[in-house]
């Protein structure tokens, strides 16, 4: 069948068979199918969809157009984990510790930030001589050694995601589900990890507004993952709120500090024992219960924080900042906002926040931006909390005073202080296995 | 707003402007718009559709994309005529002359044919001599003289089109109504006659495979075509069987002929006098009746036929033909096709018989293929005639003997006959204005 035929038969609203998927994706990853082509495809299927017969063709088709990272020693203990991304979302640097202190062995690479704040390599470059890329052989080495270990994506993973992507990005054809999953999951099948924890993010700082459309991505990644021949699971998190008090690199990295300390912020350290919990259950096949005790104890001992001590150690990281958080160094510029009325904190719109922080320096508008590693916002107040007009509820960082004065109004506008308290929710919706 | 924004709009289901619809023409036509967005907004485009104002902005910005031919000395009277093209339509042959012999002007430029069989230009140029490219102001100045003139399309007419096409060909993204109302009447404005008389066939041998949907392209095409500015009409015509008793470029040339001579077959002759009436009310603003009776006497008194003469004389065309219809040669092979059983032809594929024409050399398959002029198809029977086994109903020209016994199996299983004679439907079933 040819590219055109293909195109047509999905045009139609017919199911694609395994053969006809890897066919496109083979000619999408060598070139002989134009992008002109891969474009018409990739908006057909905005509308027609995709079966998950089909979906897990195209996911499997993605993740084998490039390496594939082998994980057969660590047989079934292997566990990764992907957020959707969110403003504040530093679980990664949190998780990974906890879950790797109780036994689960978690090789895991890492995508860079764009637009709203950093992502997890943004964040642990902020630490001096971190090293976020290594060799694959010194990668799966010290993920033996440590149970751990974080890059950046290295090598060439799922290139048709890759060009897919890119396609999908300027064709308006990014919300598809079939489509968002396959390049999600493809990637994560490349990084060959056993068992897969996923957190989707539902909420304004989130890609999916609604917690209806979250569970259908959940439940779809959850599927195809199975289909493709992983353990899975799926929690589905709110991110209508920023998470935890931090936005911003080095900010971020010395809050996930304090929560390994159990020092942190509600939110974000149930979030976190959840988590790791869940990814200690798949990897170590441990029932819930006993998983979560596991993942409480090593937090409280601090067995937790040893482990991210010796993580960070261990990819070239000075860990001076587990103990001095300055050692992160401070921004120039700090500057205080305050409540313009009394109340409570009865919203934070998380997307204006994202746009805040990317204002102050601490993240990309395009691929090229660089980032300041110590700019951002630190929350003095959180949802629920009562304030009066004055009171500070925020610092800002920065290294450059020209756009406090913006940066401010932003931030004003985003937190919404209401005469009665709001209801508070949970962060954790639900689980899917 | 930028293409991507354009194109989301539009897969979103929203209107675009007219101003939205030219920044993407002019995009699409200096190639700053790269053809993957381009295929992604066809099939947008595909599945939204297009409202009349979006349809005959589309039209008139593609029409704009290049060259516009200037008609204005010819006033109101300059008309064309577009047929959606089937197997055996030598019809502009015929009904451009007649209608220039009765006042009309008609300066047309015709395209080249592309599957099935030839087109008008490859037609003429079965006759020696016929010079069917000629600049601008000779053109014109022909069509002065002698009341039409017909060359091939030339210049940059409707460059934007030409891109579209192209890429609407390979992504599945041809059979949109509001694309290829675009596509056919920007080529038109572009060439620019006042009047546009429109041959829209539906049947197996045409594009449009239902009545319905020939009145449904019909109906647009003569909307857009009064948006924009034009005086307009169409007829639906049946393209179920082959328009004539010829296939093939020189045997439809002398079929025209025959025609002109008022000895051609009845289908082909009366859709003729209808098409070349309408052109001239159109032109000369005359009424039905009128321009009717003007264009039967043309035929009947030899007018149309001298018209013919004067016509390809004018462009260099030798006319030996028209008296020795051998004068344009005669294939080396010719092979007689008999009925295989008794009873009454009642139905001619015509898909198929286009098919059979272009194994037998009178058609391209691809667009460098060339064509031999004295190969095709003459039937000697026609639908409701009555036929004995072993009976000769078609006689087969080529000039390869190799290409024969696949042509004869192909052309038997097209025509189908039945003991019983057909219902004989006529061939124009509605006028449009």
């Amino acid at each position: 069948m040819t590219a055109y035929e293909i195109i047509r038969k999905k045009r139609d609203g017919g199911k694609l068979t395994q053969n006809e998927i890897r066919c496109f994706v083979e000619g999408l990853t060598d070139g002989s199918i134009p992008d002109y082509q891969v474009s018409a495809f990739a908006m057909a299927v905005y509308f027609c969809g995709m079966d998950d017969d089909e979906t897990a063709a195209l996911t499997d088709a993605m993740a084998h157009s490039g390496e594939m990272l082998d994980l057969s020693r660590f047989g079934d203990k292997s566990v990764d984990k992907h957020s959707t991304g969110g403003v504040g979302d530093k679980t990664s640097l949190i998780v990974l510790p906890l879950a790797a202190s109780c036994g689960a062995i978690i090789p895991k690479m890492s995508g860079r930030g764009l637009g709203m704040t950093g992502g997890t390599v943004d964040k642990l470059e902020s630490i001096p001589g971190y090293k976020t890329s290594l060799d694959p052989q010194e990668f799966l080495s010290l993920a033996e050694q440590h149970g751990m270990a974080l890059i950046g994506q290295t090598g060439n993973l799922a290139p048709a995601d890759k060009k897919l992507y890119a396609l999908r990005d300027v064709t308006a054809t990014v919300d598809s589900i079939p489509l968002i999953v396959s390049s999600i999951m493809s990637k994560k099948l490349a990084t060959g990890s056993h068992s897969i924890v996923l957190d989707v993010k539902f909420g304004s700082g989130a890609f999916m507004k609604t917690l209806e459309d979250a569970r259908l991505l959940a439940e779809k990644m959850v599927t195809i993952g199975k289909k493709c021949g992983r353990n899975m699971a799926a929690l589905i998190t709110d991110m209508d709120t920023p998470l935890g008090h931090a936005v911003g690199n080095s900010l971020e990295v010395n809050e996930a500090v304090s929560v390994l300390k159990n020092q942190g912020p509600d939110d974000l350290t149930s979030l976190c024992v959840q988590l790791a919990s869940v990814m200690v259950s798949l990897s170590m096949s441990l029932d819930a219960g006993e998983s979560t005790r596991l993942v409480s104890q090593a937090l409280v001992s601090g067995k937790a924080l040893a482990k991210f001590r010796e993580w960070i150690a261990s990819q070239g990281g000075d860990t001076a900042f587990i103990d001095r958080p300055e050692a992160l160094g401070i921004s120039a510029v700090r500057h205080k906002v305050c409540a313009v009325r009394d109340g409570y904190i009865s919203h934070i719109k998380t997307d204006s926040i994202g746009m805040t922080s990317v204002l102050l320096g601490a993240g990309r508008k395009k691929k090229t931006d660089s980032i300041d590693p110590t700019a951002g916002i630190t929350f003095l107040k959180s949802i629920g909390d009562k304030v009066a007009e004055g009171q500070p509820i925020a610092i800002l960082h920065t290294s450059s005073d020209s756009v406090i004065r913006q940066a401010e109004d932003l931030l004003c506008s985003s937190v919404l202080i209401s005469p009665q308290p709001p209801e508070k929710a949970p962060v954790i919706r639900e689980i899917i296995r």
